[in-house]
């Protein structure tokens, strides 16, 4: 048997569009002389659809669209389609996959485990089916199942999230295959996990298995694509695309051969970041309607890599760069921001903010002159805000803002200030992670892109006279570590001590990150990256009190 | 038997601050020689203690307070305590219900229905249990359950969330009463509803209940406690005080006998919609650490009503308005703003925007000439936004914000500008609602305490000369039933034309509230009043396409 696996990158909410992929795909299948054609989790509606599943227009509508327009496809003997759709039963809706065969729903295959933690919210719409039952596709016994329903395995993982797992139950009916329709958001680590789990259950079941992955940015997630087949012997025998749409085939035949067919190439980390970060940005931009992007760019580091960034996904013509130097600015901040600016190739503008500084200044202080305080500093960043907002307003121009993760948890960062923009690039980029991204932009072009000075120089904010990062906060390569074991590994002051971090700055840090929660709660969304991000993955009181 | 019955307001995460308020309650019900004393939902760690519960060292210390703190109160056969707390069984987290009597753990009841809808994540964090079991109180046999778990009669729902009611057990093992600790947040109708499922489940099963919920706003929730008391014969004994503490007393023997005792007054609902409001500010500006805020007043009708409302709240020593007129401000506005804070007595300041607005139009028209475009208007809600965000950074004010939900849901607000604040107080009340709020305070008062012309003039945001809402958007008779038929029924837009509304108007509508989803995922918390409110309990993807 020949199946046809679409890895697409469907816009969310766009039932119709996402039609359009579907339907070209089947017939470039059947061009090809498939017996089936397989498409991803909720690949009408594109995941996650959130809240627009509660509106009952919505799930009609995608099931109508089921049966008007791909039902027909499949009669007279046609190949069949395996879709993830909305299934409505007995009240209940299920996150399911349908089998379309002869113009009829021929079997339907619900979700058994549904993740409910981190960004995931499946049980809020959903009900969990009970368990999965083989499925017949083109006359041959198949497994199939959806995202989680493969990750429970009890001699995988050391602590399975759930009681059950639906594995057993489809292997025990008989499969030799299975095909797992995902739509599983990156985040670093998650290639080589994936990796080792479907290598695992191949050679555990003696089952052929092929993971077909989303592709695309749908707001702070990053799907990767990157789908997967494995042989029953646990070998990869195809890896599709990362970060990019594919229609790729498979002989069932070679499930249960040995390896000997050719696969894309693995990414380092550091690599993936970059590949996601880029797609991030490409998918949120265009699928919110813009096509070009406005930025401060300060001279310093962050600015920096996410012009280069930007420059990446959409073009040097799309990216304007906005020079806004104060009194405080130092000579070499503009230097080194225009010479970005010149090595990327985009367009900058300069526009001082002096003016509208001192006009605050004399209102607010009743004279010109400063008082030098938190307020002050802060009403920089948000003169800053408000130009970068008023290009974007006026010009149509999309604000990218520029904080990285470091800053975002400790709260060093201005509220409507340089926090201002529809999307956070690197908001899930330790700052370590940010130089390491430096380099690897000025590795990969080969020259010096990110300048050598914006590197070299001590990180500043330049909201004050020979103001340093590090007369505020720890250095980053004690505070990255003290804030990735508390936000993503959720360690208690006590074990992060016993780590050997000084007991003082250890509570210090977290008293900064728990007062910032105001900050996040009304910060733009950011691209995850790590395995927990701050927004919809980490939700936290604000009105709280501290006992650290 | 008689049950002391304390009607708490925890502080999140406050384990020790609420322990005490623990610790209180329990000594004053020994004094009064009661023989069981009844704590809510989640007492220690106040609901809803939200991701604080993934920190492992969170729910450890919960327990070693309750293992070290309160065990050794019950010892000596002291009376026994039932309070609400985490609990960990076989490496599964339960939301429980703990007997704690004579030095030990003698039950626990784990929460069998988990509501992961609108505001509510409990499959996040909670296991479901299978099955309550019957408690012995003091020796008594009863039902002990936790909020949802009563929320499931398959008789009184039409359509039962769940498959399961964990009461039909309870009662079949012989309960004669019912004690439900909950932590149920406040919305429109909720009372109304309350009362009569409580009443109608005493009937059903004979037996007295006694519903103890939670008091306190916690971010957007405000809890209005409000506990009850129904006889067996469903009769209402004991309503308890709204909006704050309450440490109250139920003889079990009351619970079938006819009622007789005396209850607080049930309230109509915009006296409910202002109690909320205000405990909403009260807590959420105390328990964040001000005690003071600061707001714009324009002389409209919003943030009239959100300086009466804050001034109720804490007092108008702690109420700073801020008058910010521009060269578009029309002159009654100055005195409509003058005659709302002379009213109110709160202090209030004038400060021009017109300086920082020429620096702005200087820099970024290269002359002072207004372009009088959309982005000059948002520019002068952002220099109103820095004013009031630098008066609170300088002086220690949380800033209020005074947008509405009518215009939240259409857009009609400036992210950065009038958005910004720490708190958007009446973020859930529909344009419609605010007049009749403010209707509702000058007949309160007596007197005349928002200003006749303020409620009479035609609402206007005064960013370009003679704007009027009605310019850009449909008159709010119109808009605030479509917006309620979209957002808190989730109605299609077909279904929402077919009761009457112009087609077009329809659409309109909704491709604004749809465009707005970037605004409002950066908007400030908003207290809760409705059934469905922005925030936490509507999520949405931003990057969609929009199909209608």
């Amino acid at each position: 048997m020949r199946i046809a696996l679409a890895q697409i990158n469907p816009t969310i909410g766009a039932l119709s569009e996402n039609l359009e992929k579907v339907k070209t795909c089947y017939r470039r299948g059947i061009s090809e002389g498939v017996d089936l054609v397989v498409f991803t989790e909720l690949a009408l509606s594109g995941y996650p659809p959130k809240d627009l599943l509660l509106y009952e227009g919505f799930i009609d509508r995608e099931r109508e669209l089921i049966t008007t327009e791909l039902l027909p496809l499949t009669a007279n003997s046609r190949p069949p389609i395996l879709i993830g759709a909305s299934h409505r039963e007995n009240g209940r809706l299920y996150n399911a996959a349908l089998v379309l065969e002869n113009g009829m729903i021929k079997s339907v295959h619900k979700k058994t485990l549904l993740p409910n933690y981190d960004v995931f919210d499946e049980e809020r719409y959903f009900t969990r089916a009970d368990k999965l039952d083989i499925a017949s596709l083109a006359g041959q016994p198949a497994a199939v199942a959806i995202c989680e329903d493969i990750w429970n395995d009890r001699d995988f993982f050391s602590e399975p999230l759930y009681d059950t797992d639906p594995l057993e139950n489809l292997f025990a009916q008989g499969a030799r295959m299975l095909i797992n329709l995902s739509a599983s958001p990156y985040h670093l680590g998650k290639h080589a996990l994936r990796e080792k789990l479907l290598s695992f259950l191949a050679r555990k079941y003696q089952a052929g298995i092929i993971y077909l992955n989303q592709v695309g940015g749908n707001d702070e997630l990053v799907f990767d694509g990157s789908s997967l087949v494995y042989n029953s012997r646990g070998e990869l025998i195809y890896r599709a695309a990362s970060y990019k749409e594919e229609l790729f085939y498979v002989e069932t035949d070679d499930l249960f051969r040995l390896a000997d067919i050719k696969q894309s190439p693995g990414q380092d980390d550091i690599a993936e970041v970059f590949n996601t970060l880029c797609l991030g940005v490409k998918d949120y931009v265009t699928k919110t309607g813009f096509s070009r992007v406005v930025l401060g760019l300060s001279g310093g580091i962050d600015s920096a890599v996410v012009a280069a960034l930007a420059r990446e996904a959409l073009g040097p013509e799309n990216v304007l760069g906005i020079l806004m130097p104060s009194p405080y600015s130092s000579g070499h901040s503009i230097r080194d921001a225009v010479d970005l600016a010149e090595n990327l190739g985009i367009l900058y503008r300069k526009v001082p903010i002096e003016g509208p500084f001192k006009a605050y200044l004399s209102l607010l202080n009743q004279e010109e002159e400063t008082h030098m305080d938190l307020a002050e500093e802060n009403l920089q960043a948000r003169i800053r805000g408000n130009i970068l907002m008023h290009i974007s307003n006026r010009e149509h121009y999309m604000v990218l803002a520029t904080g990285n993760k470091s800053e975002l948890a400790v709260g060093y960062c201005t509220l409507y200030g340089d926090m201002s923009g529809g999307l956070a690039v690197i908001a899930d980029l330790p700052k370590m992670m940010v130089y390491e991204l430096a380099d690897y932009l000025n590795q990969m072009k080969g020259r010096e892109v990110i300048p050598r000075n914006t590197i070299n120089k001590p990180p500043s904010a330049e909201l004050r006279l020979d103001q340093k990062d590090e007369d505020s906060l720890p250095p980053y390569n004690i505070l990255d570590p003290i804030l990735h074991f508390y936000i993503e590994d959720n360690l208690s002051p006590t074990t992060i001590i016993s780590k050997g971090f000084e007991p003082s700055t250890v509570k210090g840090v977290i008293r900064m990150v728990d007062r910032a929660e105001f900050k996040r709660r009304q910060a733009a969304p950011g691209l995850r990256i790590t395995t927990r991000a701050f927004g919809i993955g980490r939700r936290m009181p604000i009105a709280r009190s501290y006992e650290y």
